[in-house]
């Protein structure tokens, strides 16, 4: 039996530049795992393909996978429904393939209940690293304004503490790096390896 | 407040290869992280410098030592002590600098107690992932040198799960790449990073 495949979640505040992240990923051919195909309600533009860039679905066809339990998280946007089916996902985890998932943060919350050994990668916006300069702007904010940044950021960093990783966006290739890093870090884990070996012992 | 640095013990079995693959990750100029240096009752060497090689002391000294609960962990080898002093390490710790210890799997357990928030990674000989080749051998060997063989992979393998990290050095190259891809990684958990922005947050 195949040792189990890595659900990899990557998600962070929008606008944070997780698409160019996991572009990125996928446009390097060393990059071991796979993206998951997202089901969605929405019509297929032009060239675009059922089974390779989404599931195309009705809307009684979706709401029922929902109603089924079949979706590992779904969201609604614009009058259409998008999600991750989790028959596919649980497959390829059977079959031992790490699977990446980009999504946002409530996406990823949902996730994070149903599959909480996954890996959840938290990407934050360089800016933060660069919190009390923002904060305090150059002197000229206003009250208001530094009260308002304050609570986006408060509020950034209190979903970052549902994350095992941070990683900073400043530069796109060092963001990469970072996300392959940790997946082939938690590929080290003891926990992961050690039945591997067992399983080779119990065989005499 | 500097983020506390963080304590990285390689160890793994006799002969794996762990002097070879520290020194390898010690040339790379840019490792960022510190090799502790050992406390010894042994005589210097021609060269050797004390507090640059080893800390050179009597053995009345390193056993006051010991009593004073001021060793991290210690062995004793051919009539000799061997050790790492725990006052050097928790300074430097709190510098935020990263302690890597390179240590027989005696020492690193005595670690594990006294400072179980360490980082301990399992060198594995290359011989351990193949180790079902290994057991039966050619066909030729006799039930006693399968058994005998069996009996210590065994041991390593219940030695492995004390550890946070297993990695198989096959190619040194590459299993530097893995420890230093482990330090880097556990620098990104978020329990570590996201003090560091509520510190920012608290200031105002």
């Amino acid at each position: 039996m195949a040792e189990r495949g890595l659900l990899i979640v990557l998600s962070g505040p929008s606008g944070v530049g997780k698409g160019t992240v996991r572009e990125a990923i996928f446009k390097d051919p060393e990059t071991r795992f796979e993206y998951s195909i997202s089901m969605t309600t929405r019509k297929p533009r032009e060239g675009e393909q059922d089974g390779i860039d989404y599931y195309f679905r009705s809307r009684e066809q979706f709401e029922q996978a929902i109603k089924d339990g079949k979706m590992l998280e779904y969201a609604e946007y614009v009058g259409n429904y998008y999600g991750t089916p989790l028959d596919y996902v649980e497959q390829k985890l059977a079959e031992g393939i790490d699977i990446f998932l980009e999504i946002e943060i409530q996406g990823a919350m949902q996730v994070k209940e149903r599959m909480p050994e996954g890996i959840f990668i938290f990407l934050t916006p360089p800016d933060l690293s660069e919190l009390k300069n923002r904060l305090i702007g150059r002197g000229t904010e206003s009250l208001e304004v530094i009260n308002e940044r304050m609570k986006t950021a408060r509020a950034e960093i209190e979903m970052m503490a549902s994350y095992d990783y941070a990683v900073v966006n400043d530069v796109v290739k060092e963001a990469v790096r970072k996300v392959k890093g940790i997946v082939e870090t938690e590929h080290l884990k003891t926990e992961r390896v050690i039945h591997r070996y067992q399983n080779m012992l119990e065989g005499f």
